[in-house]
């Protein structure tokens, strides 16, 4: 079997038109009573392996967040693994992308690298821009997974740093450019840009051209769909991916509200 | 019994002239063979154990990363709790910081606090400045918990980002000037700056005063012990805190590595 590679994934999705990327962020507060009666680890892969068989077929990839799963120590991280072979085995076309938001020397990096793709079997994961490309190597380095660099975060202080001035340009335009100049050398980067800046993401996109965006924000944050994917598209119309989690997750039909995020992206696509 | 506090804790070990922070970044290939032999979770802490009970006594905190740990999967994870539950069985009143450089959106920062700090009982963590203080607010708000934010790293291209100018000052010093104005409010931040930046840290210790830094660099990195203490001391000749991990676990002699290192710092701090 040939190894899996994110990019020829990924495209196989743009091919389909699937843009979406559910948000696997189990919290087991905000699950269905009947779900939280087992324990936490079954817990969250029952309530996981729902999401995916309810979503399966609009999903264009997925995006388990770290955070959710390390809350609950080992038997997290193990639910976390399990999720993803079950994405893996449920639809193995379709990539899943580790929000994990690492970053850390090189030497150190080649620890997460291990974690994210050896481990938990991810196809590309999320990563921290502040230590610079040298120290992003390790996770550069690998051609057959994606790297998503945070650029625009869709928080609403996200702008504290990213909105400093460098040069009479604000520094995320900086990472935006540094990403697409000199760190995607093995043709594997891609960008977070929150929703929640419009305007942002019409101004990144203009400088990165063609590599894929994740774009968080458009669910419960607020963002606005429509822009999200007039400004988030590329040239050839794809090249974005709208991550949206809580609004599908806990929606009362999973099913209808992954359908109806589903239509929307692709009725903004042809506006 | 009270809850521990950080602060309390480092102060109290800032007290005894304990700046040395033994890293535990436990690599299965670097370890002496007999112990790699068991399976990985008992390798890991069967090491750990053995750097503890030899480093005790002149430890002044203890600072697993947890990269080293989660590249073995919930083994990994399992070992890292164990590693913070010695320590704080043999070393009570040793801190434990916790190398995790996290950083994601407000409601997801939720997940990390809780992995760090109710399942793992570290004392402290290292976090991402990029997103801004708003979405590290989950983590600035545990009031007995130490948030060491990254200002100016150890690794070689730490500066791509870090020096970018920013209204006539390099981004690490506005970072550095964010943390102390206003990260700082339940006066639990601290930062994280390379000894191999030495003219950074004399000029990032001016802006910041009295806040505790963490400075990794000075062991197999190759920073410069005696500056890193000089321009790292605050005005009391304290509130540094000097990592070094792999040049004292590796060594053939763990115990007299740590205790020249601890010598070492005590003779730069009467220079």
């Amino acid at each position: 079997m040939a190894q899996r590679n994110f990019n020829d994934l990924l495209a196989e999705q743009f091919d389909k038109n699937k843009f979406l990327c559910v948000g696997l962020d189990p919290d087991l507060e905000k699950m269905p009573e009947n779900i939280r009666t087992l324990n936490v680890g079954e817990s969250i892969l029952t309530f996981n392996r729902a999401i995916i068989d309810a979503t399966a077929d609009v999903a264009g990839s997925y995006k388990p967040n770290s955070a959710f799963y390390e809350a609950h120590g080992e038997e997290g991280w193990r639910a976390l693994r399990e999720t993803i072979l079950y994405i893996q085995q449920k639809a193995p076309d379709v990539p899943v992308i580790l929000d994990a938001k690492r970053g850390d020397i090189g030497n150190t990096n080649n620890g997460y690298v291990r974690a994210a793709f050896d481990d938990l079997k991810a196809d590309a994961i999320t990563v921290h821009p502040y230590l610079g490309g040298e120290a992003l190597t390790p996770f550069l380095e690998q051609k057959n997974k994606g790297i998503f660099v945070l650029c625009r975060t869709s928080n609403p202080g996200a702008g504290e740093l990213q909105d400093f001035f460098v040069e009479d340009e604000p520094l995320y335009m900086h990472v935006a450019r540094t990403i697409s100049e000199k760190w995607n050398e093995n043709g594997n980067c891609g960008l977070v840009v929150g929703a929640t800046y419009p305007e942002e993401l019409q101004k990144i996109r203009t400088e990165v051209l063609m590599l894929p965006i994740l774009i968080p924000g458009t669910g419960t944050q607020g963002g606005d769909l429509q822009k999200s994917v007039s400004y988030g598209k590329d040239s050839n119309g794809k090249g974005f991916i709208l991550a949206i989690g809580r609004a599908i997750i806990y929606a009362a039909d999973v099913r209808k509200s992954a359908q109806e995020f589903d239509r929307a992206i692709r009725a903004a696509l042809v506006e």
